[in-house]
Protein backbone atom coordinates (compact mmCIF):
# COMPACT_ATOMS: atom_id res chain seq x y z
CA UNK A 1 0.00 0.00 0.00
CA UNK A 2 1.27 3.49 -0.96
CA UNK A 3 1.66 5.91 2.09
CA UNK A 4 -1.28 7.66 0.66
CA UNK A 5 -4.57 6.11 -0.56
CA UNK A 6 -7.80 7.35 -1.91
CA UNK A 7 -10.62 4.94 -1.47
CA UNK A 8 -13.34 6.15 -3.98
CA UNK A 9 -15.88 6.00 -6.96
CA UNK A 10 -15.45 7.12 -10.54
CA UNK A 11 -18.83 9.62 -10.17
CA UNK A 12 -18.52 10.86 -6.83
CA UNK A 13 -18.29 14.82 -6.24
CA UNK A 14 -16.75 14.02 -2.72
CA UNK A 15 -14.44 11.95 -3.89
CA UNK A 16 -13.36 14.27 -6.73
CA UNK A 17 -12.48 17.06 -4.48
CA UNK A 18 -9.87 14.72 -3.12
CA UNK A 19 -8.56 14.04 -5.91
CA UNK A 20 -8.51 17.98 -6.99
CA UNK A 21 -6.72 18.92 -3.96
CA UNK A 22 -4.21 16.00 -4.00
CA UNK A 23 -3.51 17.02 -7.55
CA UNK A 24 -2.98 20.38 -7.23
CA UNK A 25 -1.00 19.84 -4.14
CA UNK A 26 1.11 17.08 -6.12
CA UNK A 27 0.58 14.53 -4.18
CA UNK A 28 1.20 10.75 -5.49
CA UNK A 29 -1.34 8.07 -4.25
CA UNK A 30 -3.04 5.47 -5.04
CA UNK A 31 -6.50 5.20 -6.42
CA UNK A 32 -8.97 2.66 -5.37
CA UNK A 33 -12.36 2.33 -6.72
CA UNK A 34 -14.73 1.05 -4.38
CA UNK A 35 -17.74 -1.17 -5.87
CA UNK A 36 -20.86 0.97 -3.72
CA UNK A 37 -23.47 -0.24 -4.70
CA UNK A 38 -22.84 -3.99 -4.82
CA UNK A 39 -19.79 -4.75 -2.46
CA UNK A 40 -17.52 -2.49 -0.49
CA UNK A 41 -14.45 -3.84 0.23
CA UNK A 42 -13.58 -4.54 4.03
CA UNK A 43 -10.83 -1.82 3.66
CA UNK A 44 -13.45 0.80 3.07
CA UNK A 45 -16.12 -1.14 6.06
CA UNK A 46 -13.28 -0.44 8.74
CA UNK A 47 -11.74 3.01 7.91
CA UNK A 48 -15.31 4.18 7.82
CA UNK A 49 -16.70 1.97 10.35
CA UNK A 50 -19.97 5.13 11.11
CA UNK A 51 -20.67 5.95 7.41
CA UNK A 52 -19.42 3.47 5.35
CA UNK A 53 -19.00 5.68 2.81
CA UNK A 54 -16.60 7.14 -0.02
CA UNK A 55 -14.27 8.86 -0.04
CA UNK A 56 -11.76 7.73 2.63
CA UNK A 57 -8.11 8.80 2.50
CA UNK A 58 -5.73 6.93 4.32
CA UNK A 59 -2.87 8.10 5.06
CA UNK A 60 0.41 6.25 6.55
CA UNK A 61 -2.45 3.83 7.51
CA UNK A 62 -4.46 5.94 9.09
CA UNK A 63 -8.25 6.94 7.90
CA UNK A 64 -9.51 10.43 7.29
CA UNK A 65 -13.45 10.62 6.38
CA UNK A 66 -15.85 13.11 4.99
CA UNK A 67 -14.76 15.21 1.97
CA UNK A 68 -14.56 18.41 3.64
CA UNK A 69 -12.55 17.32 6.31
CA UNK A 70 -9.69 15.41 4.20
CA UNK A 71 -9.91 18.50 1.34
CA UNK A 72 -8.59 20.62 4.47
CA UNK A 73 -6.22 17.68 5.86
CA UNK A 74 -4.45 17.66 2.84
CA UNK A 75 -4.20 21.08 2.86
CA UNK A 76 -2.65 20.79 6.12
CA UNK A 77 -0.52 18.13 5.87
CA UNK A 78 0.94 19.62 2.46
CA UNK A 79 0.77 23.25 2.72
CA UNK A 80 3.73 24.33 1.21
CA UNK A 81 2.01 24.38 -2.48
CA UNK A 82 -1.56 25.59 -3.93
CA UNK A 83 -2.80 26.56 -0.54
CA UNK A 84 -6.26 25.98 -0.65
CA UNK A 85 -7.77 28.14 2.58
CA UNK A 86 -6.75 31.70 2.85
CA UNK A 87 -4.72 32.36 5.60
CA UNK A 88 -7.07 35.04 7.19
CA UNK A 89 -9.30 33.64 10.02
CA UNK A 90 -12.18 36.01 8.32
CA UNK A 91 -11.84 34.50 4.67
CA UNK A 92 -10.97 31.09 5.66
CA UNK A 93 -14.83 31.66 7.76
CA UNK A 94 -16.20 32.54 4.86
CA UNK A 95 -14.84 29.76 3.01
CA UNK A 96 -15.82 27.36 5.47
CA UNK A 97 -19.61 28.88 5.26
CA UNK A 98 -19.76 29.07 1.48
CA UNK A 99 -18.39 25.09 1.45
CA UNK A 100 -20.67 24.18 3.95
CA UNK A 101 -23.63 25.67 2.00
CA UNK A 102 -22.64 23.88 -1.27
CA UNK A 103 -23.07 20.44 0.67
CA UNK A 104 -26.13 21.49 2.95
CA UNK A 105 -28.40 23.31 0.31
CA UNK A 106 -26.75 23.17 -3.62
CA UNK A 107 -25.98 19.28 -3.44
CA UNK A 108 -29.15 18.79 -1.61
CA UNK A 109 -31.52 20.69 -3.89
CA UNK A 110 -29.20 19.35 -6.94
CA UNK A 111 -30.51 15.78 -5.64
CA UNK A 112 -33.91 16.19 -5.59
CA UNK A 113 -34.01 18.25 -9.21
CA UNK A 114 -33.23 14.77 -10.86
CA UNK A 115 -34.82 12.35 -8.19
CA UNK A 116 -38.24 14.00 -8.18
CA UNK A 117 -40.96 14.85 -10.73
CA UNK A 118 -44.13 16.89 -11.19
CA UNK A 119 -44.60 19.82 -8.67
CA UNK A 120 -42.09 18.24 -6.11
CA UNK A 121 -39.40 18.59 -8.86
CA UNK A 122 -40.66 22.43 -10.14
CA UNK A 123 -40.10 23.24 -6.56
CA UNK A 124 -37.43 22.21 -6.49
CA UNK A 125 -35.77 24.01 -9.77
CA UNK A 126 -37.39 27.49 -7.90
CA UNK A 127 -34.97 27.13 -4.78
CA UNK A 128 -32.45 25.79 -6.59
CA UNK A 129 -32.41 28.77 -8.74
CA UNK A 130 -32.33 30.87 -5.86
CA UNK A 131 -29.28 29.04 -4.46
CA UNK A 132 -27.49 29.83 -7.81
CA UNK A 133 -28.34 32.83 -7.55
CA UNK A 134 -26.31 33.12 -4.47
CA UNK A 135 -23.33 31.83 -5.35
CA UNK A 136 -23.10 33.64 -8.03
CA UNK A 137 -23.50 37.04 -6.32
CA UNK A 138 -20.62 35.52 -3.98
CA UNK A 139 -18.47 34.89 -6.72
CA UNK A 140 -19.70 38.25 -8.54
CA UNK A 141 -16.57 39.56 -10.46
CA UNK A 142 -13.64 37.42 -9.05
CA UNK A 143 -11.59 34.75 -10.86
CA UNK A 144 -12.27 32.20 -8.42
CA UNK A 145 -14.65 31.90 -5.02
CA UNK A 146 -10.99 32.13 -3.40
CA UNK A 147 -10.30 35.35 -5.64
CA UNK A 148 -7.30 35.20 -7.55
CA UNK A 149 -6.53 31.49 -6.68
CA UNK A 150 -8.15 28.38 -6.59
CA UNK A 151 -9.32 27.53 -3.76
CA UNK A 152 -11.66 25.25 -0.68
CA UNK A 153 -14.31 26.79 -1.93
CA UNK A 154 -13.81 25.53 -6.13
CA UNK A 155 -12.41 22.64 -5.11
CA UNK A 156 -16.16 22.36 -3.35
CA UNK A 157 -18.21 23.35 -5.80
CA UNK A 158 -16.66 22.49 -9.20
CA UNK A 159 -17.29 18.56 -9.34
CA UNK A 160 -20.94 19.06 -9.44
CA UNK A 161 -20.31 21.18 -12.85
CA UNK A 162 -20.38 17.60 -14.40
CA UNK A 163 -23.86 17.49 -13.09
CA UNK A 164 -25.53 20.39 -14.67
CA UNK A 165 -26.47 18.77 -17.95
CA UNK A 166 -28.18 15.93 -15.59
CA UNK A 167 -29.60 18.20 -13.47
CA UNK A 168 -30.66 20.81 -16.73
CA UNK A 169 -31.88 17.89 -18.67
CA UNK A 170 -34.28 16.97 -15.85
CA UNK A 171 -35.82 19.30 -14.26
CA UNK A 172 -35.59 21.29 -17.80
CA UNK A 173 -34.01 24.98 -17.24
CA UNK A 174 -31.03 26.64 -18.21
CA UNK A 175 -28.21 27.20 -15.65
CA UNK A 176 -26.32 29.72 -17.73
CA UNK A 177 -29.45 31.91 -17.47
CA UNK A 178 -30.00 31.63 -13.63
CA UNK A 179 -25.73 31.69 -13.59
CA UNK A 180 -23.93 33.19 -15.92
CA UNK A 181 -20.82 34.02 -14.21
CA UNK A 182 -20.78 30.60 -12.17
CA UNK A 183 -21.13 29.04 -15.72
CA UNK A 184 -18.09 30.86 -16.96
CA UNK A 185 -16.54 30.19 -13.52
CA UNK A 186 -16.76 26.67 -14.52
CA UNK A 187 -15.18 26.66 -17.75
CA UNK A 188 -12.48 28.26 -16.17
CA UNK A 189 -11.64 25.68 -13.42
CA UNK A 190 -12.39 23.28 -16.23
CA UNK A 191 -8.97 24.84 -18.03
CA UNK A 192 -6.58 23.46 -14.80
CA UNK A 193 -5.55 20.02 -15.45
CA UNK A 194 -6.22 18.78 -11.68
CA UNK A 195 -9.78 19.56 -12.45
CA UNK A 196 -10.20 18.12 -16.26
CA UNK A 197 -8.48 15.14 -14.68
CA UNK A 198 -11.23 14.64 -12.05
CA UNK A 199 -14.43 15.65 -13.45
CA UNK A 200 -16.83 13.05 -15.13
CA UNK A 201 -17.66 13.50 -18.62
CA UNK A 202 -21.55 15.13 -18.22
CA UNK A 203 -23.05 12.13 -20.64
CA UNK A 204 -21.95 9.35 -18.98
CA UNK A 205 -23.09 11.10 -15.50
CA UNK A 206 -26.80 11.77 -17.23
CA UNK A 207 -26.32 8.14 -17.80
CA UNK A 208 -25.68 6.86 -14.97
CA UNK A 209 -28.22 9.02 -13.25
CA UNK A 210 -30.72 7.21 -15.40
CA UNK A 211 -29.95 3.27 -14.42
CA UNK A 212 -29.77 4.71 -10.39
CA UNK A 213 -33.50 6.24 -10.78
CA UNK A 214 -34.61 2.55 -12.56
CA UNK A 215 -32.81 1.05 -9.51
CA UNK A 216 -34.72 2.77 -7.05
CA UNK A 217 -38.10 2.66 -9.31
CA UNK A 218 -38.09 6.78 -9.76
CA UNK A 219 -38.75 6.87 -13.43
CA UNK B 1 -21.97 47.81 20.01
CA UNK B 2 -18.87 46.07 21.43
CA UNK B 3 -16.51 45.20 18.53
CA UNK B 4 -17.76 41.42 19.77
CA UNK B 5 -21.42 40.73 19.60
CA UNK B 6 -23.15 37.07 19.56
CA UNK B 7 -26.78 37.38 18.52
CA UNK B 8 -28.36 34.28 19.87
CA UNK B 9 -31.06 32.24 21.90
CA UNK B 10 -30.68 31.08 25.79
CA UNK B 11 -31.83 27.60 24.55
CA UNK B 12 -29.71 27.09 21.57
CA UNK B 13 -27.43 24.26 21.73
CA UNK B 14 -25.36 26.03 19.08
CA UNK B 15 -25.44 29.25 20.40
CA UNK B 16 -24.22 27.74 23.38
CA UNK B 17 -21.35 26.48 22.14
CA UNK B 18 -20.24 29.92 20.60
CA UNK B 19 -20.48 30.91 24.81
CA UNK B 20 -18.57 28.47 25.95
CA UNK B 21 -15.74 28.97 23.13
CA UNK B 22 -15.89 32.79 24.17
CA UNK B 23 -15.92 32.03 27.81
CA UNK B 24 -12.89 29.49 27.33
CA UNK B 25 -11.01 32.27 25.41
CA UNK B 26 -11.86 35.37 28.40
CA UNK B 27 -13.21 37.13 25.31
CA UNK B 28 -15.63 39.82 26.34
CA UNK B 29 -19.07 40.23 24.19
CA UNK B 30 -22.19 41.52 24.12
CA UNK B 31 -24.96 38.92 24.22
CA UNK B 32 -28.41 39.89 22.21
CA UNK B 33 -31.02 37.91 23.17
CA UNK B 34 -32.79 37.61 19.44
CA UNK B 35 -36.81 36.74 19.88
CA UNK B 36 -36.41 33.91 17.21
CA UNK B 37 -39.97 32.46 16.84
CA UNK B 38 -41.66 35.71 16.11
CA UNK B 39 -38.98 38.84 15.64
CA UNK B 40 -35.92 38.46 14.39
CA UNK B 41 -33.56 41.38 14.46
CA UNK B 42 -32.90 43.52 11.03
CA UNK B 43 -29.61 42.91 12.04
CA UNK B 44 -29.81 39.20 12.60
CA UNK B 45 -31.74 39.09 8.90
CA UNK B 46 -28.92 41.44 7.50
CA UNK B 47 -26.38 39.75 8.89
CA UNK B 48 -27.44 36.00 7.94
CA UNK B 49 -28.85 36.62 4.92
CA UNK B 50 -28.64 32.75 3.76
CA UNK B 51 -29.63 30.94 6.55
CA UNK B 52 -31.20 34.07 8.65
CA UNK B 53 -30.56 32.13 11.95
CA UNK B 54 -28.76 32.66 15.05
CA UNK B 55 -25.63 31.90 16.17
CA UNK B 56 -24.17 34.80 14.82
CA UNK B 57 -20.90 36.03 15.73
CA UNK B 58 -20.38 39.86 14.58
CA UNK B 59 -16.20 40.84 15.08
CA UNK B 60 -15.59 44.24 14.28
CA UNK B 61 -18.91 44.62 11.83
CA UNK B 62 -17.96 41.26 10.23
CA UNK B 63 -20.62 38.51 10.75
CA UNK B 64 -19.78 35.05 10.93
CA UNK B 65 -22.36 32.38 10.91
CA UNK B 66 -23.04 28.58 11.37
CA UNK B 67 -21.66 27.51 15.18
CA UNK B 68 -18.81 24.97 14.26
CA UNK B 69 -17.48 27.71 12.14
CA UNK B 70 -17.97 30.48 14.51
CA UNK B 71 -15.81 28.00 17.06
CA UNK B 72 -12.88 27.64 14.68
CA UNK B 73 -12.96 31.05 13.87
CA UNK B 74 -12.99 31.86 17.83
CA UNK B 75 -10.02 29.63 17.93
CA UNK B 76 -7.79 31.06 15.28
CA UNK B 77 -8.93 34.53 16.10
CA UNK B 78 -8.02 33.96 20.21
CA UNK B 79 -5.42 31.16 19.57
CA UNK B 80 -3.27 32.15 22.75
CA UNK B 81 -5.72 30.82 25.10
CA UNK B 82 -7.37 27.40 25.69
CA UNK B 83 -6.73 25.85 22.11
CA UNK B 84 -10.23 24.37 21.07
CA UNK B 85 -8.97 22.56 17.92
CA UNK B 86 -5.41 20.28 18.35
CA UNK B 87 -2.57 21.52 16.55
CA UNK B 88 -1.81 17.60 14.68
CA UNK B 89 -3.70 17.99 11.46
CA UNK B 90 -4.81 14.23 11.80
CA UNK B 91 -6.15 14.74 15.21
CA UNK B 92 -7.55 18.18 13.97
CA UNK B 93 -9.75 15.80 11.65
CA UNK B 94 -10.75 13.54 14.25
CA UNK B 95 -11.76 16.80 16.65
CA UNK B 96 -14.15 17.99 13.08
CA UNK B 97 -15.30 14.29 12.38
CA UNK B 98 -16.58 14.16 15.74
CA UNK B 99 -17.86 17.57 15.94
CA UNK B 100 -19.52 16.89 12.28
CA UNK B 101 -21.06 14.04 13.43
CA UNK B 102 -22.68 15.62 16.57
CA UNK B 103 -24.58 17.69 14.36
CA UNK B 104 -25.37 15.66 11.97
CA UNK B 105 -26.18 12.10 13.61
CA UNK B 106 -26.83 13.23 17.16
CA UNK B 107 -28.79 16.24 17.03
CA UNK B 108 -30.79 15.23 14.15
CA UNK B 109 -32.03 12.23 16.03
CA UNK B 110 -32.10 13.49 19.71
CA UNK B 111 -34.49 16.27 17.74
CA UNK B 112 -36.32 12.87 16.06
CA UNK B 113 -36.73 11.27 20.25
CA UNK B 114 -39.10 14.57 21.26
CA UNK B 115 -40.85 15.19 17.93
CA UNK B 116 -41.87 11.84 17.37
CA UNK B 117 -44.38 9.06 19.02
CA UNK B 118 -44.99 5.33 18.59
CA UNK B 119 -43.15 3.29 16.30
CA UNK B 120 -41.07 6.54 14.60
CA UNK B 121 -39.84 7.39 18.08
CA UNK B 122 -39.08 4.03 19.14
CA UNK B 123 -36.73 3.44 15.96
CA UNK B 124 -35.36 6.54 17.12
CA UNK B 125 -34.74 5.61 20.34
CA UNK B 126 -33.04 2.61 19.07
CA UNK B 127 -30.13 4.41 16.47
CA UNK B 128 -29.95 7.32 19.40
CA UNK B 129 -28.54 4.35 21.34
CA UNK B 130 -26.28 3.26 18.66
CA UNK B 131 -24.79 6.94 18.38
CA UNK B 132 -24.25 7.54 22.23
CA UNK B 133 -22.57 4.23 21.83
CA UNK B 134 -20.17 5.32 18.92
CA UNK B 135 -19.68 8.70 21.22
CA UNK B 136 -19.21 6.30 24.63
CA UNK B 137 -16.46 4.06 22.06
CA UNK B 138 -14.64 7.59 20.92
CA UNK B 139 -14.69 9.23 24.62
CA UNK B 140 -13.18 5.71 26.39
CA UNK B 141 -11.31 6.58 29.49
CA UNK B 142 -10.26 9.96 28.38
CA UNK B 143 -11.00 12.72 30.38
CA UNK B 144 -12.23 14.66 27.68
CA UNK B 145 -12.86 13.88 24.19
CA UNK B 146 -9.88 16.52 23.22
CA UNK B 147 -7.99 14.15 25.62
CA UNK B 148 -6.69 16.01 28.90
CA UNK B 149 -8.18 19.35 27.81
CA UNK B 150 -11.14 20.60 27.11
CA UNK B 151 -12.04 21.26 22.99
CA UNK B 152 -13.15 21.33 20.26
CA UNK B 153 -15.51 18.07 20.60
CA UNK B 154 -16.38 18.72 24.11
CA UNK B 155 -17.69 21.92 23.17
CA UNK B 156 -19.65 21.10 20.34
CA UNK B 157 -21.51 18.43 22.11
CA UNK B 158 -22.06 19.47 25.73
CA UNK B 159 -24.63 21.71 25.35
CA UNK B 160 -27.19 18.54 24.78
CA UNK B 161 -26.10 17.73 28.04
CA UNK B 162 -28.80 20.17 29.28
CA UNK B 163 -31.42 18.25 26.31
CA UNK B 164 -30.58 14.52 28.00
CA UNK B 165 -33.41 14.64 30.69
CA UNK B 166 -36.21 15.69 27.65
CA UNK B 167 -34.66 12.94 25.73
CA UNK B 168 -34.75 10.77 28.09
CA UNK B 169 -38.21 12.01 29.51
CA UNK B 170 -39.74 12.23 25.85
CA UNK B 171 -38.56 8.57 24.95
CA UNK B 172 -38.60 6.56 28.01
CA UNK B 173 -35.19 5.35 28.35
CA UNK B 174 -31.93 6.27 30.64
CA UNK B 175 -29.32 7.94 28.49
CA UNK B 176 -26.63 6.64 31.57
CA UNK B 177 -27.32 2.95 31.27
CA UNK B 178 -26.34 3.20 27.42
CA UNK B 179 -23.32 5.30 27.66
CA UNK B 180 -22.46 6.08 31.29
CA UNK B 181 -18.95 7.68 30.15
CA UNK B 182 -20.51 9.78 28.20
CA UNK B 183 -23.03 10.99 31.73
CA UNK B 184 -19.73 11.18 34.08
CA UNK B 185 -17.88 13.15 31.19
CA UNK B 186 -21.10 15.51 31.11
CA UNK B 187 -20.59 16.36 34.65
CA UNK B 188 -17.07 16.63 34.35
CA UNK B 189 -17.53 19.45 32.01
CA UNK B 190 -20.29 21.02 34.40
CA UNK B 191 -17.47 21.98 36.92
CA UNK B 192 -16.04 24.20 34.30
CA UNK B 193 -17.61 27.81 34.63
CA UNK B 194 -17.60 28.17 30.93
CA UNK B 195 -20.15 25.64 30.57
CA UNK B 196 -22.26 25.65 33.46
CA UNK B 197 -22.62 29.32 32.68
CA UNK B 198 -24.09 28.54 29.27
CA UNK B 199 -25.92 25.95 29.67
CA UNK B 200 -29.73 25.39 30.19
CA UNK B 201 -31.86 24.30 32.93
CA UNK B 202 -32.99 21.01 31.70
CA UNK B 203 -36.26 21.46 33.35
CA UNK B 204 -36.59 24.76 31.57
CA UNK B 205 -35.49 22.93 28.31
CA UNK B 206 -38.24 20.41 28.64
CA UNK B 207 -40.69 22.96 29.55
CA UNK B 208 -40.00 24.87 26.47
CA UNK B 209 -40.33 21.68 24.61
CA UNK B 210 -43.66 21.45 25.44
CA UNK B 211 -44.52 24.77 24.49
CA UNK B 212 -43.02 24.70 20.77
CA UNK B 213 -44.77 21.02 20.58
CA UNK B 214 -48.20 22.42 21.25
CA UNK B 215 -47.47 25.51 19.07
CA UNK B 216 -46.71 22.83 16.22
CA UNK B 217 -49.31 20.24 16.86
CA UNK B 218 -46.82 17.27 17.44
CA UNK B 219 -48.76 16.54 20.84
Amino acid sequence: MKPVVLLDFWASPFGQRCRIALAEKGVEYEYREEDIMRNKSSLLLESNPVYKKIPVLIHDGKPVCESLIIVQYIDEVWPDRSPLLPADPYARAQARFWADFVDKKFNECGTRLWQLKGEAQAAAKEEFIEILKLLEGELGDKKYFGGDAFGFVDDTLVPFVSWFYTYETCAGFSIEEAAPKVVAWGKRCMERESVANALSDPHKIYETVGVVKKRYGIE
